[in-house]
C-alpha cells in the first residue's frame, strides 16, 4: 500500500504533516488566540466543556487548511484568522453533538465530553459554539462568506441526519455513503478552503479550485477514518476501536464486505448491523471478513482517488512552499494509520 | 388578580389575542408558507421531525410579534416574512434541544419529539433548523440584521447553559433567574421585534423601543409560564404539570417560596430541588407552600411590571390598530392561565 502513496508524488519517504505545520504556524498562533478568546463566557461551564475538547489535542486540520489556502492565494491580511476559528467552532459543535448522538465514551484519547459533563451540557455548549461560529462570521462582514458558511452548515446538519437514517440499514449503498460523507465531513473542508480564496479576492476559478481541493480532501479524510476503524494494523485512534461496528454505521469497509461476501457472511453482516452482534468476538469476526475481501485496502484506494483529485485541483496555483505543503498534507491524510 | 390586568388599560373584558391574530393574519400566511417550504429536505426524517413540532399547534408568538411590529412601523415590504420564519426555526431548534436536555415527555399537548423520534434525531434536526435559520437570515442580506440575530442566538445559547448550571441549586437568586430568562427567552423576542424596525428603516430610538418591547414582553411571558407550572387554578398547559419541580428548576415561584418560607419549609425545598422529592404528593406540597406565600400571584405581579414596561415602550408609536393589538397581546400574555 505504501507503494501507492509514494507514487502520488514519487516521494521516497513517508509523507509528513511537518511542512504544513511549519507553513501555518504563525497563522495558527493567531487562530488559536481567537479560539481561546472567543470560547470564553461568564458561564463557567462553557469554557470548561468547550476547552475539554478544544484544548484536547485536536489536529485543527480545518483551520490549518484555511490558513494554508490563504497563503497559497498570497493573502496578506488577517481576516482569515476569525474565519478559521469559526470553522473550528462549528466542527467542535458537531463533534460534541455527535458524541451525544452516538453515546461515545472516548474522543481524542480521553473521556468524551458527554461522559464528563453529561448529555445536557454537551448539547447546549455545542449550540453555543454553533452560534459563536456564526457571530465570528458575521463580524467578518462579508455576505459571500456568510453564504458559503451558512449553506455548508446546513448541508452538514442534513448529512448528520442522513447518516443517522442510514445507521443499522444494511442496504445502504456506496453512492449513499459518499453522499453522506460529502455532506457531513467534506462540506466543511470545502467551505474552509474556499473562503480563503474569497478573502484573498481570487477569481471564481481559483475559488472553485480550492473548493474542490477541500471537498476531495474531506472525502478522502473520512474514508481513511472509516478504514482505520477496521484496520487490524492501525495504531490506536483517539476513539474506541469498533465504535462504528457497534453503532451499526454503514461505512465503506462494511458496505464492500457485504457486497463481496458469501450468503453466510451477508447473514452475519445483517445481524451485526441490526445490532445483534456486538461482542468483541463479533468485532474480530467483522475485521477478519473485511480483511478477507481486502475492504480496508479498497477503502484506502478510494481515498487515494479523492486525494489525487484534491492535489490536481490546486495544480493551477503557483508552485511553492504552500502548494507543496498542502499536497503533502493530503498524502499524509490518506497514508495515516491512526 | 384580574382586576390588576384590567387596570393595565382600564379594559372591561378579558384581554384577547384576537386583535393580534386578525392584524397579522395576512403576514402570517406568508410566514407560514416560508416555514413549510424551508423545513423541507431530501432527508425525509427532517420534515417529519420538524413538522411534528412546527405543525403541532404552536402559537408562533415570536414571528407574529415580528409581523405586528413591522406593521406598527408602517413597513410595506416582504423581507420580514423570511426573518419571521427564521425566528420560528431558531425557537423550534431550542425547543427540540430543550426537550432532549430535560427528557421531556410532552410538548404542546402531545408526545415530545425526543419520545417519538429519539434523542439523536431530535438533536440533529434541531441543528438543521439552527442552520436553516441562519441561511434565511443570510439570504435577507443585511449585516445589521445578521448581527442582531447572531448575537441573540449566542445569548440564548449562553442562557440555556446558565439555566442548566442553576438547576438543582437552591441558592439561585431572583436576580440570577431574571438574567437567565432575559437570555434564554427574552433575547429572541427582543431580536424579533427589533428586526422589524430595522427592515422598516426606522430611527435608532424606534429600533430600541421595539427591542425594549420585545425584551420586556419576553420576560413577562416566561414569568407567567413559570407561574403556571405551580398554579393550581391554571388549565392544562401543553407540557406536563410539575415538570419544572421534578427537574429541580429554580423558577421564581420556588425562589420566592424558599425566601419567604419557614426553616422547615426551606428544608423541604432543599430536598425537593436536590431531587429527593419527586412524588405527586411532594408536588402537591410544593404547590401548597407556594400558594401559602402567594408566590404564583407575586410572580404574576412581576410579570405585570414587565408587561407595563413593554406597553409603555411603544407609546411613542402612532396609535392605531397595530399598537392596540400589540398592547392587548401583552395583556393577554400575562393574564393567560395555560
Amino acid at each position: 500500500m505504501s507503494a501507492d502513496v509514494v507514487s502520488l508524488q514519487s516521494r521516497r519517504s513517508q509523507p509528513s504533516l511537518a511542512p504544513m505545520l511549519a507553513l501555518t504556524a504563525p497563522g495558527m498562533n493567531s487562530v488559536n488566540a481567537v479560539i481561546l478568546d472567543r470560547m470564553q463566557s461568564e458561564i463557567p461551564l462553557i469554557p470548561a466543556l468547550a476547552g475539554h475538547l478544544i484544548s484536547g489535542g485536536g489536529k485543527r486540520m480545518r483551520p490549518m487548511l484555511l490558513v494554508a489556502a490563504a497563503q497559497l492565494c498570497g493573502y496578506q491580511g488577517t481576516r482569515h484568522h476569525k474565519l478559521a476559528a469559526a470553522v473550528e467552532f462549528l466542527h467542535t459543535a458537531t463533534l460534541l453533538h455527535d458524541d451525544v448522538v452516538d453515546g461515545s465514551d472516548m474522543r481524542r484519547g480521553k473521556a468524551a465530553a458527554n461522559i464528563v459533563f453529561g448529555n445536557a451540557a454537551t448539547v447546549l455548549v455545542g449550540d453555543f459554539l454553533f452560534t459563536r461560529a456564526f457571530e465570528l462570521m458575521v463580524e467578518d462582514g462579508s455576505l459571500r462568506i456568510l453564504k458559503i458558511f451558512s449553506q455548508a452548515s446546513s448541508i452538514i446538519a442534513e448529512g448528520e441526519v442522513d447518516q443517522l437514517t442510514a445507521q443499522r440499514r444494511i442496504e445502504t449503498s456506496e453512492e449513499h455513503y459518499l453522499q453522506i460523507i460529502g455532506s457531513k465531513t467534506a462540506a466543511l473542508f470545502a467551505a474552509a478552503t474556499r473562503m480563503a480564496a474569497v478573502v484573498a479576492e481570487k477569481s471564481e476559478a481559483e475559488e472553485l479550485a480550492l473548493e474542490a481541493f477541500g471537498r476531495n480532501l474531506g472525502i478522502a479524510f473520512q474514508l481513511v477514518d472509516d478504514a482505520i476503524d477496521y484496520d487490524s494494523d492501525a495504531a490506536e485512534s483517539g476513539k474506541d476501536k469498533g465504535d462504528d461496528f457497534r453503532e451499526g454505521k454503514m461505512t465503506l469497509p462494511v458496505i464492500l464486505a457485504y457486497a463481496r461476501g458469501s450468503a453466510e457472511e451477508r447473514k452475519f453482516w445483517e445481524e451485526a448491523i441490526a445490532g445483534f452482534r456486538t461482542e468483541p468476538e463479533d468485532l474480530a469476526h467483522a475485521v477478519m471478513l473485511i480483511n478477507r475481501h481486502g475492504c480496508v485496502e479498497a477503502t484506502r484506494d478510494r481515498a487515494r482517488h479523492y486525494a489525487h483529485r484534491a492535489i490536481d485541483a490546486i495544480a493551477g496555483f503557483p508552485a511553492g512552499e504552500a502548494r507543496s505543503a498542502m499536497a503533502e498534507a493530503v498524502e499524509f491524510a490518506v497514508a495515516r494509520r491512526y
